[in-house]
């Protein structure tokens, strides 16, 4: 067998592997939005039935076989990019028996209603063991795949595929200090806001969120909006990836900003090259850099002093907004340390937020801290971090879902995507000729174009860190990011610069 | 390997066969109602790839030796009824070759483009090739199948199993004197109807729509209404079947008829016993009775005299409908002969239209007729059964889409439904008492109860003629059809009694 029909055979055997996972995709979707409620059961079923087909595709013994007959030296980077890919499919897909896989996710199900349970009863030992034997899983899961230093290392590559383990805490915790600090001198100020509660009606709120999103270049014609509880952007393909909001009637940021965060994420699925869909490549890198593309969109741009004015606009046409001049919008909707929870917090405290998570769950793998401690460490950890104590266990160690799913290494993402959104975002402006001002008037055109010839089109050709040098001209840091926010954050509230 | 065992791996084997094939309706489903329009190059690409799936499945080697081992003697009747719809699948798949099925899929593929250019350009001669094509594929296929006199046997049973040809033949044929006869009296009064073209908002249909499929028993926690260029029912489970409905924004009966329609096809499918999801029994028995469901809710109930007066109360409250009585209400919604299609025909003339169809391919595959002569054929048998010649091709031979997709076989179905639909109601009607009177009230839910008694819980149990006989007490005929229609248009167009 020759390279090249080894490595044709293994293309064609995982076009047919992607093509089923974007099913899933749909069928999540459909899930979430459409599905009626008494067609949950068989939902389920159809999920697992195709996620036993995907197993017994990747564990598809003749990929074993066109692997050792690829010869290296005639792969273009593209070719390479995918045989590493498959490469680690096809690793995990033996390494981890599917007896474990199938173990951790039936301990997720059930998980997950005995945290909401625990939640609902504000009882941290109520969900301990079930934490404990999710824990125990996944390092045994860790086990069967194998690291260097800490089991953490193969958790966060699930999620962050490429990157060490040393290189993503080095990034998070160059937060640390400067975080704490801004955060101390923006509670030294007490500035009161304007508030934007009031009454705005869903239809009013979706117009807004359709205008803001064809404004930024979200393509209707390889997608669609709708509601879901929690908002997402579906898995696809380049032509078909939905994005999906909720609206709270009482404020229209919720709506705003979460339609423009998913539409972040959807600009980059649909901007991957189309010559890459059904291959290992045509998929977003990371979550990391997928994060970065959502929060540069969220924050950068539209929370940012300059498409903000074009946003404002927007909302005084459709919500009137009384008195409240384009100044009082702008510190609104930048107001730091309204939220003890995570998903509801603001720039600066979102990073403790997740530094929080990061820390205690790398330390629970690494068992320097036992189970019956982390309600305790948890709540120090937010005093230490955040500055206040949780005022109830379901706004402290129980507020998020990732655990219950043993989701372990997801939470560094976000904040990856915070630094990586401040990296590339630095470079944009660098490149891009009077960004501003092309901002200030609601032009994103140019922005976007740099990121899907910089960024989307290049799927998983590149690794995230080779991916991001590449673009930056340098390993990426946290840098970028404490600059940018002890800058606006200094700006707005009136601080002495950092 | 006991008989015990051997019936276990089959069972679960079709589970995971029948679990990916409801994933497919769900994916055709998306596609009409939901999916963006750059979504369809790689929706077809998925299917595709489920196909194969399903195929590969279907043909496992495995499924022979099960069957092998079965000892009938100590089967229920459920599950010898499991065995029969497996045999009948693994026949199938095994039979007739992969390559054949894909020449068949290519060929309707290419057969629809040809078909609508054929169609908008009003020339037969333009379709005419592949047409012809499509013939000797599906005679090629049904060579693979088997037959006994006429390969139209094996294409009648892809979509009414169990039915022999000479038993469909015989019911269909007799409608054709009476039916020709009665049209031929109604044409001969010049009955002037109250017109319902108006202006209606599309909300307030699709709110009527809601409310009378919510009175027809339609549970919207196990389904939803969407909009569809073609109105369909969802495959699914019954937790899990939607229906679909168009606007005429000219014209109310439209979207309130097309969804009472799918309704009662939705009706069937949420009342399949629950315990039969996922196994071969687990569905409609055939398309004909699957037809009776629809056309008994649309035609005996809501086009009937009683439940009508119901229905024209609800359109009153929502459309007013100017002075229009009940009575010139209840005549315009049966108006007969307004229309040369098929599809928009009345009840007295839609089963002539079928009856054109199914004596025109019965013929071409029993090779008494040639290809070149099937638009003059199509021309004079509709001038024999309806009184009409087609004003062009394409309101004539090239009206209808099946041909091009290779659905030969399908047309008699629906004349089956309507003789099945009468036999069912008269069966309802003996045995629920003061029927009229409930359903003069908008009262359905014995009718329901009854079809789900006698008829939906069953799925593939029995096969479509044993469930008729044992509903009816007799094998069914077209009399009741005839009897009924004769009765009903009779009294609307003022004849002598028949």
């Amino acid at each position: 067998m020759t390279s090249e029909s080894a490595f044709k055979s293994l293309t064609q055997s995982m076009r047919e592997v992607y093509t089923l996972a974007e099913v899933c995709s749909i069928l999540h979707w459909d899930q979430e939005t459409m599905m009626p409620k008494n067609g949950v059961m068989t939902r389920a079923a159809q999920l697992s039935e195709l996620v036993g087909v995907l197993h017994e595709k990747r564990t598809n013994p003749k990929l074993k076989e066109w692997l050792s007959h690829l010869d290296d030296t005639t792969l273009s980077v593209a070719e390479k990019a995918m045989v590493r890919e498959i490469q680690r499919d096809v690793d995990k897909a033996h390494k981890v028996p599917g007896t474990l896989l199938q173990e951790i996710a039936k301990e997720a199900s059930l998980g997950h209603q005995v945290w909401s349970q625990a939640r609902k009863e504000k009882d941290f030992a109520l969900f301990a063991p079930a934490l404990e034997r999710m824990v125990n899983l996944k390092k045994e899961y860790a086990k069967c795949l194998g690291f260097k230093e800490s089991p953490y290392e193969v958790l966060l590559d699930d999620f962050e595929p490429g990157s060490s383990l040393a290189d993503v805490s080095a990034m998070l915790e160059g937060l640390r200090a400067p975080l704490i600090e801004l955060l101390g001198k923006i509670k030294g100020k007490e500035l009161r806001m304007a508030s934007l509660v009031g009454e705005y009606p869903e239809e009013e709120q979706l117009a807004l969120a359709k205008n803001v999103s064809t404004q930024l270049g979200y393509d209707f014609s390889s997608g669609r909006l709708d509601l879901a509880v929690h908002p997402f952007t579906s898995g696809g393909t380049p032509g078909d990836i939905r994005i999906t909001t909720r609206v709270n009637p009482k404020d229209f940021q919720d709506c705003l900003y979460s339609t423009i965060h998913e539409v972040g994420h959807a600009l980059y699925e649909q901007g991957i090259d189309k010559g890459l869909t059904f291959t290992p490549l045509g998929h977003a890198v990371s979550l990391g850099v997928h994060e970065s593309q959502s929060r540069l969109w969220e924050n950068q741009v539209s929370r940012g002093p300059f498409f903000s004015q074009w946003i404002y606009q927007q909302c005084k046409d459709f919500f009137g907004l009384g008195d409240m001049g384009y100044d009082g919008f702008y510190r609104a909707i930048n107001e730091v340390g309204g939220s003890v929870i995570r998903t509801e917090s603001d720039e600066v405290t979102y990073n403790l937020h997740v530094l929080l998570r990061f820390e205690l769950e790398k330390a629970l793998f690494e068992e320097r801290l036992a189970l019956q401690d982390v309600e305790e460490a948890w709540n120090s950890k937010t005093k230490e971090l955040l500055g206040f104590v949780p005022p109830s266990v379901d706004m402290g160690v129980l507020q998020d879902v990732h655990w219950s799913g043993g989701h372990f290494g997801y939470f560094p993402t976000y904040t990856l995507g915070n630094i990586y959104s401040a990296e590339l975002f630095a470079a944009a402006d660098e490149q891009i000729d009077d960004l501003s001002g092309k901002l200030s008037r609601g032009e994103g055109g140019e922005l976007l174009a740099w990121l899907r010839e910089n960024v989307h089109q290049h799927g998983r050709i590149y690794t995230a860190p080779e991916l991001m040098t590449r673009v930056c001209g340098h390993q990426p840091t946290s840098e970028p990011l404490v600059r940018y926010l002890q800058a606006k954050f200094s700006a707005i509230y009136g601080l002495e610069s950092a």
